[in-house]
């Protein structure tokens, strides 16, 4: 059985972490989303949510704009096609490796 | 949607580990296993199974016990009924975010 489920730990551990998971499963839904609406759907905290959205970015899978409203700052985040594709490929392997050891 | 799907972030962490996850979705298709066999099944360097067995040992979730077959030590190591619990919880947890967001 060992080599199918091996994979497991071949996952993409950048998505695998629970809030970056909910971060680009988020951003998967939509066109593109600000800080703040991020920070309310996820519940994460300012620092959190900045951090993990950096991480994202430097991996090239999430694409930050800083722009203004009017006066106010304005941080907008698109996943973009290969944090699209790579969250595919993530679901795909867990929902194999869950299928798997049913 | 959030509510629900900001709960992947209460995924057991232990278990989410890719790599522990691996080792207790073994133990609980067999009754024990030894070291060597976990080993063998999960391609882990001795160092890397040892650590994540003691984490899972301190969590409760695996016993290992150490004894010996003939002059050799054995080191023979079961998934916790409350392991078995949290994994089948977790696993739960894991199968309705996967689904709710298809």
């Amino acid at each position: 059985m060992s080599n199918e489920l091996r994979s497991v730990t071949e996952l993409d551990r950048l998505i695998h972490e629970p809030a970056r998971l909910l971060i680009v499963t988020i951003l998967s839904t939509v066109e593109s989303a600000d800080f703040l609406f991020l920070q309310r759907e996820t519940d994460l905290t300012k620092g959190n949510l900045s951090a993990h959205l950096s991480r994202l970015e430097e991996a090239g899978y999430v694409k930050i704009e800083k722009t203004f409203k009017g006066k106010l700052p304005l941080t907008v985040c698109k996943l973009t096609s290969a944090g699209k594709k790579s969250l595919t490929q993530y679901r795909q392997q867990l929902q194999d490796f869950m299928n798997r050891t049913q």
